[in-house]
């Protein structure tokens, strides 16, 4: 028995139809409403620490008594550590330059009109995630800065945290004269409200997954609303014969080992095989010390005599291996690289290491992926990285935003034409 | 019994590969390999204008034959006095410039890479049109200018048609030293392949429906792919109390007259209710005398006395007319006006009629419709009213396109980053 209120029946349609309104009222803030807002949150967030913390130990204590692995807990879970720092990136979104209200695209007419685009916000926003109470505060804010109205179904597991949270959240925004209904959130661990959420198409214009592909088949399958999926990356860098081994080495432990449980982690590397038999067991000594595994094809297989490699098994270069695994092929030239990739790689992060532009420039056009390298690690396809400030989720698909999605990509636009009563010709 | 020849039984997925294969070749096309072919096209329609009216006499008998009104046979169906028209249209479309590969958003990043986007071709399309084999050739040429393979299945009743026309367009593609699969037709009226089609996601990028609600919503609960959905007006035009009613009476007789059938025509006028019992009457005078005929709810019924008025059905405020009816209602506020149109617009296009500056700004701003619109008829939301030169389909909802999709709209961006092997810090 936790401390959460759970509504014993969620009127989906009628939060949706809250959410819109709410959203109406958003879209007419100023920027400097929005971030006044915003710093009121962290505020907030800094005045009810322990309330928060109080909630989090309940979903903690409940993760325990179930057996949950603890390292999931600390990781994901617990928001001990992590409260400052929260607390300080909702400061830092304020400080985002806000793209609504940009206008471009401007023209005048042959038939006198004068039109142009606008950025507006998307309206309201439905986000499905998986644990990780921080995305709580990460996209409602990000949300906020753009002028959207959320509806978050995040993980049942931190469930009590969530709440909480939310809670705060909503008196900030009360307290600024803003629609405690811009952040509303699915009090029940019962997915059906789920399935409901991605069938309120009036009311929600864009659907967010963040988890596995579980997460995302569900919501492509089920959604009537648009969808942007994405997260799962089956990354890949190809040494190419011209490659400097010695310099490609460190890019290749960084895409693998610096976080090697998120999307843009590195899967398998792919070896021009005329550098081969030099090159492969180079990449073994130099990621196994740092407890990377690896999973060869059979040439790549014949090529070492290694304790920490074994033979790939039959759909291992499908798998994301979000893990210390790293898998090995030898490919006999860049075509054969190329059809690896497009036939494998979930168009995520793929990469060449090479010191020939004619080969660099094959592959970026040849590769059809939502981020290409070139002499890179795959970890800069995230929003910081490139210099977005922020991130709400990295999208595989190739409709209206691929890659790092930040504030812009929560923002559409709207077509403003002007006349003097005129008539089309 | 037709003459063309339908294959028994079509595999969608080796149809989907192979446009998927040719969508390789097509992203390495320059534009001048792009505009040769594209004239290629325009010529051996030209040569084979004879076969292509065989055929499509052979979908005119057979609607004859089964009653089709003869109207809907001359202005959808009948190629003969079209011919010249679409050839020329094939030409312009290798006038037009080409959105692949431009660069934008580039940045040095702290870390040492270099990060830009640029614009490439979605790769996979799937349109389903219904009738109107002008479509085919429409859609098949703006796909090749930006480097996307097609898959089309348009309307039953010209399938010899589209056929033939399909067949000509292939051959050109070939003799261009393109894969002929970069357009491929269903060539069946089985509604399953549809279905089937629409779960290609491995291979398809995104959907494009063309006609009405039906097959929108069709497209939206069974597709796992993106789709745009749109085309769907139910358009407003708003006359405040300060708009000059002489020139606005134009405007409206515009937006309703111009092409009645179409989705950027006028469904509904709102009068302030301040210059209603002038105004209305003129409205009735001015547009009846072309044939239209009114729908209006009490308030606005009872300062018109006219045969040419009934009452409004309870949902008539929410059917777009595609004919010479139009809705007529009295509001007390623009804020009633804002109202109405959040409630029963398709966020298509609506606008204004006034000759006050905050009035026009709050309209724009609340209003949340792909085209929003001061003192300009509603018709004006289309690609070559808006300057784009081309259009696809005119989008309805929020995410990748608004209003009228164009060839911009039809391509997508990779991230390229390029390092000196460099590693994310």
């Amino acid at each position: 028995m936790t401390q959460a209120t759970l509504e014993t029946t969620i009127n989906m349609e009628a939060m949706g139809q809250r959410a819109r309104q709410a959203s109406y009222m958003l879209a007419t803030l100023t920027t400097a409403q929005k971030n006044t807002a915003l710093l009121a949150i962290a505020d907030a967030l800094e005045a009810n620490t322990d309330h928060i913390l109080a909630q989090n130990q309940l979903d903690i204590d409940a993760a325990v008594a179930n057996g949950v692995d603890p390292i999931w807990i600390r990781d994901r879970m617990d928001l001990k550590k992590r409260m400052a720092g929260i607390i300080e990136d909702v400061r830092k979104v304020a400080q985002l330059p806000d793209p609504v209200g940009r206008v471009y695209s401007e023209a005048e007419l042959p038939s006198g009109i004068h039109a142009h685009k606008q950025r507006v916000p998307f309206g309201v926003l439905g986000v499905i995630y998986e644990s990780r109470p921080n995305v709580t505060i990460d996209i409602s804010t990000l949300a906020l800065k753009t002028g959207n109205a959320v509806i978050l179904r995040g993980g049942s597991d931190v469930l009590n945290s969530n709440l909480e949270l939310v809670r705060v959240l909503q008196e900030a925004l009360a307290a600024n004269g803003i629609p405690s209904d811009a952040v509303q959130y699915i009090a029940s661990t019962n997915r059906d409200y789920v399935r409901q959420m991605l069938r309120l198409d009036k009311h929600i214009d864009m659907i967010i997954p963040r988890g596995g592909s579980g997460l995302h088949t569900f919501c492509r399958e089920n959604s009537t609303i648009p969808v942007i999926t994405g997260g799962i990356g089956v990354c890949h860098l190809y040494v190419d014969e011209t490659a400097n081994l010695d310099a490609s080495l460190p890019v290749i432990h960084n895409a693998k080992t610096q976080r090697p449980a998120v999307c843009n982690a590195l899967d398998t590397v792919l070896v021009h095989k005329s550098v081969a038999a030099e090159f492969l067991p180079r990449v073994v000594d130099y990621l196994g010390k740092d407890g990377v595994v690896f999973k060869a094809e059979p040439q790549a297989l014949a090529l070492l005599n290694d304790d920490r490699v074994e033979a790939a098994g039959e759909r291992e270069f499908d798998t994301e291996w979000t893990a210390l695994i790293l898998g090995l092929k030898v490919v006999g030239s860049l075509d054969e690289a190329i059809e690896h990739i497009r036939e494998h790689s979930t168009q995520h992060s793929d990469g060449i290491l090479t010191e020939d532009d004619a080969h660099a420039t094959r592959f970026l056009n040849e590769v059809d992926s939502a981020a290409v390298f070139v002499n890179a690690s795959t970890r800069f396809n995230d929003g910081g990285a490139l210099g977005l400030g922020a991130e709400v989720a990295v999208s595989t698909q190739k409709m209206h935003a691929r890659g790092p999605m930040a504030l812009e990509e929560l923002t559409t636009y709207k077509w403003i034409v002007k006349g003097d009563y005129t008539s089309r010709p």
